[in-house]
């Protein structure tokens, strides 16, 4: 294994130790809990927005928290979920007291810890509303997964969710604008590598040199199919196609089309597959609103990429385009 | 060779295409010169700012165009510099008559083609100042250069000297500014693994299992040693040691600490490796005035990461601080 790092079974808490060395005007770190916390955390009066799961898919979520987005991120071990004592101190940590809305990806580990979580935090008098994300058109269960699993949409959501709890939207208002983007959002990804997992010591499955796994889940579990490897423009037909489909976009339609990098696939590559990704949406006459290209829910060291698309109505846009100031997405005064 | 593209010929200039399409607020392109544009140049009275160099170094230099930074970069083929026909077209692109400064990264080809370039935009009256930048205290002589090599130092500057542009220093006190920064930061790389240009198909260098580079150039070029593989804290010292040594560092001196990766490493590791950097540093009694931590100027897939010391003074700091909105670094109002 050939990694940067020092004991594999202190990577996580290592990584926080930097992140709070490197963005102190943005967050905090509660090392116990293996929180990341925003920075002058809890803000009186706004619904707070915690997130968390595994570690290994930086910048989600501890990238994420700061103005305009999360007040709160819980760190798992690698590709583990968070327990729910961590995302009990997190929730407590960060109410302002007009409640605190939990984001979850859909893996079985989270919806329970988070589930857990909620009961205690209302128990001690936070009101608390959850979304599960659940976005990935690939397979129906999975390793991890009862239904659909989380992945992409989980970033769009986190942006737009977080600008209208900073401008003042109450909690139910956030619980139902987070159901309607993930509703109106879907992904599926593809894999040309493997990754490895620090405390495993070794790749997490077997990809032969020309090979591909179409539909990869963002732990490495299985998709759809492995296949031979294909050019960039099939693949991006393999990923649109059944997005599109699923989502039942048609001519006309607006999206906010994001394609992520896995995190061992070069910027260069990602661009070549927007470009595809940009012309077959094109082709089937739907308007690309807005976009994002990057690094942004990854799979440690995994090559590949996944491709979402979430339908986008005018609020979601003017939301997407508010100011946001995290270590992981910025813009905006 | 598993990469997500088409014809290998055609990487850059559908990276180029997905660029356009992905970031139509903040540049457009060039395909028959292969270059990025900022959207609106030329700014009427403002030094631009043109850099460039071989591609695969995403988002260095095409993801830094936009406000507060460059006004266009000149995309080579993947690791191999750009012409000086192509320099030449985006200097007179973006010349707003207050004249162009050239950012070069110190290869014998860049140097050599972006001077012929100046030459010729001299010729039709284009005013033309060039800084080439040479950070790289790893090796003094390599493949592709002499004298020492420019790798991380460039991104800071073309954000420093970009916001002094912006707020309409002149083109000489551009270019005094460019080698002030240039002079006070020093960097030093490692890989884990190599990387594989699309055109070769194969990886350009091997590394054994347990083996890292140190020193590595950001074309795999050798660096000083091929070493075993040590934990993230002895890597940091290795890095850290020669840069603080070769810039003189001394207590009580502020820096800008920039740990960038090379595209294959997960942010989880680099931020374990800015955890250990900024221990070193506090431990020599530097201060840490900024930061940057992420992919910055990359190596293709390759794993491993860099670190770049940047002493700062208070204009420096000041015009780090200011807008920036470029695809790569976003940040202010």
């Amino acid at each position: 294994m050939k990694k940067l790092l020092n004991d594999p079974a202190d990577v996580v808490v290592e990584a926080l130790v930097g992140m709070a060395a490197a963005h102190p005007d943005h967050l905090r770190v509660d090392l116990d809990h293996k929180l990341v916390l925003r920075a002058g955390a809890p803000v009186s009066g706004k619904v707070a927005l915690v997130s968390g799961g595994g570690s290994g898919h930086e910048p989600l979520h501890g990238g994420f928290v700061g103005r305009g987005m999360l007040d709160a991120a819980c760190a798992g071990e690698v590709f583990t979920s968070p327990v729910p004592d961590q995302i009990l101190a997190a929730t407590t940590a960060v109410d302002g007291g007009a409640g605190v809305l939990h984001i979850v990806k859909n893996y079985t580990g989270d919806v329970m810890n988070f589930e857990m979580a909620a009961e205690l935090a209302a128990d001690s008098g936070v009101q608390v509303e959850a979304v599960v994300t659940d976005d990935d058109v690939a397979v129906q269960d999975s390793l991890y997964t009862a239904g659909r699993r989380g992945v992409g949409v989980t970033v769009l959501l986190e942006k737009i969710v977080g600008a209208a709890a900073e401008e003042g939207q109450d909690l139910a208002a956030c619980a139902e604008l987070a159901r309607r983007v993930n509703a109106q959002g879907r992904s599926m990804g593809i894999a040309l590598t493997s990754c490895t997992v620090p405390a495993a010591g070794q790749p997490t499955f077997e990809l032969a040199d020309d090979e591909m796994e179409i539909g990869i889940g963002i732990h490495g579990e299985p998709g759809r199919s492995t296949e031979k490897i294909a050019p960039a423009r099939d693949v991006a037909a393999r990923l649109v196609e059944p997005v599109v489909s699923d989502l039942g976009l048609e001519r006309g339609e607006s999206v906010l089309a994001f394609v992520n990098g896995m995190g061992g696939t070069p910027l260069l590559e990602l661009y070549v597959m927007y470009g595809e990704v940009a012309r077959l949406l094109e082709e089937a006459g739907i308007t690309v609103a807005r976009s994002l290209v990057g690094n942004y829910i990854t799979s440690l060291e995994m090559a590949g990429c996944s491709v979402t698309l979430l339908r986008v109505d005018e609020e979601m846009v003017r939301l997407w385009d508010a100011p946001v100031d995290t270590p992981g997405l910025r813009w905006g005064g």
